[in-house]
């Protein structure tokens, strides 16, 4: 459900994994639709959603449209018996986003948000790094995520297009949800749609995330940061090969000297070999293993809860000019 | 007075400099003095700054010491009737500040502040796009400010080390102090001194400066941004001739269509060629301009002051854990 | 004809034309042929050239097969009344591709070779500059196109896969073919077939292209230098925005001094906004643009011999260690 | 000797040199010497190498003059008794270094080149990386050594100036002559001054070096690739700090399977942290030490010979179109 910029990309996807058959696909508009003839000849189209489901050969419904439309989209698959992946994020509420976890619960359906990242191989890395506490105590966290122009709105800001990533992968990498969040941000081109915003997730001992994101920048950067006291990392999303750079070096206090006290350590840095796999293709592979295993998938609907709560939350925080908001 | 980290390349400075003789090198440590011997033969070495008062054949005194001395050491030299190049920050509180300007102001001397940057033919070429409106509205600025390290600290906090800079720059550029500071940090290897730090300055017509500060960070980065809605500045300092980039692209809402509201427009960038100054060579000839010509230099000491007193409104703020601060 | 490596991709994108129907898949192997079941469904698959030869309502050939087959596949497809698209290099001999480009004209039918990089916008972009002289005089061509491993091979060394690209695009910039040729190389890995290689092409009014081409290279290398006497244009394919940069810079002869003769000029850089569309697709589209107007394709057989002429010569450059080759 | 562009780089070095004693500065223009007195206050200044030659309380002599006088002030200064630190390249001719070499043994006095690359941490850590064969068997070097303008030329082309840093690089890596040379260019802007070649070095097991070398190139590199074929290495020594990649990646011929024979790996690439060392200062403090110990220099005269030995056949092939000259 939904040919739009992304759902091109998820229809590819499933096509070419074996095993799965797309035998649907759906929008409101005939002209998307029609453009879809060409790339996937064979597959069935409509612009009623209740033809597939009622469709009993389909058994898992993917949905990729405005994020208003989620909830109801995904209620109605889910109560007609279908597993759901829902683009990210979830849903629009907290609300509907729990109401989505229950239904999934209730009729026993896999329920699964398509928070990409998770399923980057330099993202797993990074995940396993931390793990193994390679980098030593974790400090904090930084991510730049600015370009010109936005994704996808909904007549929502820009937390709501690009925050959900960094809100995916510190969840995945961290563990443990955040205690606070704060967010600040600006609107120039649409009145109270901020396309400028800065976001803070504080969590427990002294840890904390700092994200930056803008639709109004001169360049594309996707650059992540983690810093621990022992070893530090870069992430750049956009580097094709090399995304990942481990620097070994740190500083520490120097109990013993009185006039200088904090020391700094400069090392090696390594860059890791890290194989290339399309995380949309380890995505959509993960979602269909999920649905024959009935096993859960990594972001399931109580993962992509704990997103929206959080962008909530940051939003709330945002209304309020950077208020901390308990989580 | 100081032949610490910054006072040799000041004194290697100024000795380059036709027209002026360097009298003198003062500092409290022997060791230090004895290292400038032989960096720089025939010049006098005192350890007692009196005699630097004293001597009616000095006619400046340039201060590179910790913050805490700017304050005592500028207040003595003015007294003695000397003029003053305090390096940056003015000092380390609006109290102190306030009051030298006065004494500069009393005893009618040149009171000059160290904020090198405003030399800086990139921060010049920068601020004269601005002055022609050449980026149409701005919109906000962005300061990346981080490494592994501290340049200076004397028991203070990252904000007092590398916000001087980003201050001194937009001031120059926008021209009018913000009308509200908001600072955060953490502190991670001593207690109570944050090295870590985000903060924002407010200024009027929806115009903000954001600065990202660190001395734990994996790689050093000095980059700045500048987004206006006709284009947009990218500036980064570590960069030996491609400062910067000025990219011919924006947004703007389109009125007449009802669905797609924002159009986003992409252009060329141009990567001015900018003469190969060296910023601190051209801040030492103009201290020794204003010197001869009686002429107000262009980091003075209300400049100073200036900054001094956003510096202490966003130290406030970090202790309030963010609360808006007025100025 | 081929579904290997670059098979599928043609196949992509004639599949994505409105216009063209992708009527049947051949390959000799059956596990690839049925590889593309699955990607391309509803296809015709056969293992039989032949049944593509005989099938009337196939009115173009497409051929990605490996070089040594190209010759004898699009005769065949030319005496049954193809059309026909050859991947680069057209033959593996001159002779061969002389034979081709006759045996088109004798049957009336489009004979074009897919050197995609003449559909690329960043080069065709250079080459209005140069149309346009607004690089002055042009003095020299440099490129580097290196990486870790071979594309295609055959059994052929590394200018067989990497220079067919930079012929053909200098062909294209300078519009008239190199007097003389001179290539050297070592092999490494197989006895005789050489995977390091420079090669040098000569053209009248001392303008001159050098090549760097290898197989064993620490990095992937795409970097084209375009030298003239009034500006001077880096083109990095891997860029994948930034692909051309022009420097506004140069050196004359300054005769009026009689000690410092030669005067350097730095000065701006342009980076042009180029529009993103994806050559293999412009080229595709190209080929059935021409196919149904009857029009001579920019890449057609003419071209493609010129560029196997240049190939040979450097070869047989190449295997006399280096000497120079009349073209 | 010699106060022009790179005179004073020396002269700043051996002042901040402890034990040693800058007596007197050198050159036929008194406009350079009265522009060293405000850099260098104190030091003794005259346009007459005699003076200094006579005078006995100078041990050793330094000279950064045009190519044409080296070997003339060289030979003067030896036989006035004084050791000798020569600019690269030594002289302009086999012959002239050849006798330089004889003369310092004659008289028992240290001749030293100023090849500052060998003094350089990141050259040095390519030389033992491999001296331990850590890169496995050395296939191949590559530098690209281009940039707009000429640093040092006295009437002579490209090669002069720019492959003396290469040539003395690969000796220093190599430990081995090599047995071939050949070189290529061409002149644009002076007749007969060639200011954009090609050169290559042939040693023994099929090793080569390739250079490419060029005083019209729009923007500066300084790149070498080291390739084994276990390791491979890029050295960028325009970066600041990273000038090192070390790729653990390679290429070997798979004798098992019978159709595709190559298999490539891709693996961990490392930086190394190398020390901030300045070359030039490691340099002079080499000669200072050599002086005082008695002890043959890195970059000793025959060393130098040996440089001057590849640039005089390099040159020879130059003017013969790039035919091979045996070394």
């Amino acid at each position: 459900m939904g040919c739009g910029y992304w759902g091109p990309k998820l229809i590819r996807s499933f096509y070419e994994l074996s095993g799965v058959k797309v035998v649907s696909l759906c929008d409101v508009s005939p002209a998307r639709l029609n453009a879809m003839r060409l790339k996937f000849p064979g597959v069935g189209l409509t612009t009623n959603f209740r033809d597939v489901l009622r469709d009993s050969t389909i058994d898992a419904v993917v949905i990729a449209t405005p994020i208003s439309t989620h909830y109801s989209l995904a209620r109605q698959a889910l109560r007609a018996g279908k597993h759901v992946l829902v683009e990210k994020p979830l849903t629009g509420s907290v609300k509907e986003a729990a109401s989505l976890v229950q239904l999934a619960a209730k009729f026993k359906k896999i329920l699964m948000v398509g928070h990409t990242f998770i399923y980057n191989p330099a993202v797993q890395k990074i995940g396993e790094l931390l793990k193994e506490r390679a980098l030593g105590d974790l400090h904090y966290l930084d991510s730049v995520r600015v370009n010109l122009g936005l994704y996808q709105t909904d007549g929502r800001n820009v937390l709501w297009d690009l925050a959900p990533h960094d809100i995916a992968i510190i969840l995945h990498w961290i563990g443990k949800p955040p205690v606070a969040v704060s967010a600040w941000g600006r609107s120039y081109l649409q009145n109270g749609i901020e396309d400028v915003a800065f976001m803070r997730l504080e969590f427990a001992n002294s840890v904390f995330a700092h994200f930056h994101m803008s639709w109004l920048a001169p360049a594309k950067i996707r650059r992540m940061t983690v810093v621990g006291n022992q070893k530090m990392v870069l992430y750049d999303d956009l580097e094709s090969a090399e995304k990942i750079r481990i620097a070994d070096q740190g500083a520490h206090l120097d109990q013993s000297s009185s006039e200088m006290r904090v020391n700094y350590r400069m090392g090696d840095i390594v860059i890791p070999c890290i194989k290339a796999v399309e995380p949309l293709a380890q995505e959509c592979a993960h979602f269909v293993e999920c649905v024959l295993q009935g096993r859960a998938p990594e972001t399931d609907g109580e993962n992509g809860l704990e997103v929206v709560r959080i962008l909530e939350a940051a939003d709330k925080s945002l209304k309020k000019k950077g208020a901390l908001i308990r989580v």
